[in-house]
């Protein structure tokens, strides 16, 4: 199934390629294909208070999870695994077992700014320090 | 002036990692020293259409500037200089010399959400066709 969407795809790319010199342009070379995948590419923030709108990020990592993995964050395969489990849904995000946090209330705030699987994504989450914004799925907001 | 800097940011890295285990947390191994330098973390979107609230992003790609350039832009070194010529304003950007584009209405718009130099941007632009949109700057919106 998933060999024959990407043949599927490629076949696309490849009728892509050969209408799309039609359209001509002084910039042939630098032609943009049609994507293969729905792109999933974020910037997550983090900085120290509760509202993104006053809080200077303090930290920025990018993820890209498609057609693999990458980025600045610390731990992409991960991150992108979990959000996959969680169908993008940043809510549905939940703290993994077994770890204590203090409960010193100095908050954080994490943004997501991108796409996911090609739908716009903005999203902001306080919490209450730092301990408790990394057991949110384990890794994602872990940067 | 540039060495400076950064040893005064190590020290202060310094510091934090010395005084950071003074707050505890049960994820102390996963402890966030303070940035040693602004973060600058973008992703870049492109769709066809004029108005992004509209538009489906077709490829979304990111660009980190700092430390150093990296991403899934395809040329993330030559957009990151552009960008540092530019002040990191993108309406600042202007088209290469020599190109010619054709005149065709095909409008493509740009999303650019991140983060440069520790500052939040937001920013979206719209161009008349794709070719129009890969010169401003150069590099930076072809993708």
């Amino acid at each position: 199934m998933r060999n024959t969407a990407r043949w599927a795809a490629t076949m696309g790319l490849t009728a892509a390629a050969v209408c799309g010199p039609l359209t001509g342009s002084a910039l042939a070379t630098q032609s943009t294909p049609a994507a293969l995948y729905a792109p999933s590419a974020l910037v997550l923030t983090v900085g120290h208070g509760h509202d993104a709108a006053t809080v200077t990020p303090e930290r920025a990592v990018t993820l890209t999870c498609a057609p693999t993995a990458s980025g600045t964050h610390p731990a992409a395969p991960q991150a992108c695994a979990e959000l996959r489990a969680a169908g993008g849904d940043f809510d549905a995000l939940r703290p993994v077992d077994g770890v204590l946090c203090t409960k010193l209330y100095n908050p954080v705030v994490v943004t997501v700014e991108g796409v996911w699987q090609g739908k716009r994504v903005s999203y902001e989450r306080a919490f209450a320090n730092a301990c408790v914004k990394d057991v949110y799925g384990g890794n994602v907001f872990s940067f």
